[in-house]
């Protein structure tokens, strides 16, 4: 396993709060390895629906997860809040590479972190398809070098 | 089913706000049915921990859920965030009747309504055991006709 | 609480196998009660897709859970096989009422039992529907004294 | 994203099967790439209870997930059936790296496959700790080209 430094709080752009659930905490008693994933998804489309103005009910075209991972560092424990980072790594045409951090209460450095990547489809084909611009500006945001958003 | 009005936030004495999640919605673009019962389960643990001391780590007595039940009155739909209202509507010497609410963004009216069974008991024999007594002194607070400490 | 007799599995006409999920055991070390109401769903869901042929991802009518509540009588510990009973109490024009027995492993005697309501609805609009007629045939064929299948 | 062709059922020298649930399809009528880390989670650990004598209830030395990854290569809709095949990439002195394929009913092409590592500790001190003996000849036998038990 990997032994850098765990990312802390200013290498995230976006910094999305949640809560625990009481049933996050599995028989050991701290936050299931399942549950960051779902951490993950939540900060994510919270942040294409608030600020890319994505409509899961409606939009034609949307984004399927195609990879994701996590390295779990230290252990969270229901009741607790938690703060996922979120940061754009990759921005191509249809696909989008995240890197999250997931900080405990109020944690400078991270206690999981990992990545997320998005291919964004057709709805009815299930065929990949441009990120559509409102989206792309939005995640464009979140890029460490952020590239223009195509006019 | 039943027709009475749904009930309001001052029917609860204490409220206990949480936040939706991407995997709550189901195929059908609402919170499924099952995680209102995640809800409950989070707002009355909070409840016991913040507030009776609970210690779901190490304590010897704990409440097992022996009922529940709940009545969907309106859809709430991922992302919002929802307030559980807790009371107590009936305190026995092991067990402990809640009803709550779940009110979806700033509505006044409960989208969601029902009722929770708690009987604590001895976590390695599994028989019931009397409610501790700071829960007891908590969960006091939470009745109508509130019951006095005993002491 | 109710103290009658658990239901045995004689009391339900389908019975429809799961396994449990190392999720579904809590902090207790016992499938948490939120889980009982994903089997109940899962159950349900399933009878009315193989047998009603409810397509989830396209009908215009599908059903939406107004009422829920389970009786927890004896807990249950993944890893573990669990089985569904379901009976149909009540068809109406465009609700029904289930009720729903949890077997554990091989064990006759029910160790949850609960009920569910779902109305049928037109997607879009929310506004009740009637129950569509292959949807309709496969509950009656779950009622206790079934009533005769519309023409 | 990785191009290589997916692992098929005889990569894995165990293979689990398990059921889809209702809650596991998302908006989009998938299952959510959420639940297939709950489908690694309750592969491994059956395997572990079952095979290796784990007793999550009562060990002291249990495996606490350090790292996961997964991608997901064909999307899977409850109902359905899902087998996950299960195999040791690295077996250390307090840590083991699974490999995982998640297959679709019959078919013979992983329609996702992953990684898991687990390092067990000691439960009270959260220190690593060696993996018990005969959780290791498990997992041994889950090796490419499997290692002596150690005697």
């Amino acid at each position: 396993m990997d032994q850098e430094l765990p990312p802390t709080r200013a290498d995230y752009p976006v910094l999305h709060e949640m809560a625990t659930r009481w049933l996050d905490n599995d028989i050991y008693g701290h936050v299931n390895n399942v549950n960051y994933y779902s951490f993950f998804d939540t900060a994510i489309a919270n942040y294409l629906i608030e600020q890319g103005g994505l409509d899961p009910w409606r939009d034609q075209v949307v984004g399927f997860c195609v990879e994701s991972g996590c390295r779990f560092r230290r252990g969270i424990r229901h009741p607790d809040r938690v703060t996922a980072g979120i940061r754009v790594a990759k921005l191509g045409r249809s696909s989008v590479r995240y890197e999250i951090g997931i900080f405990r209460a109020d944690e400078l450095e991270a206690s999981a972190d990992g990545h997320f990547v998005h291919v964004f489809v057709d709805r009815a084909s299930e065929r990949s398809a441009p990120i559509p611009a409102a989206i792309r500006a939005a995640l464009s945001r979140l890029l460490a070098d952020p590239e223009p958003t195509p006019s």
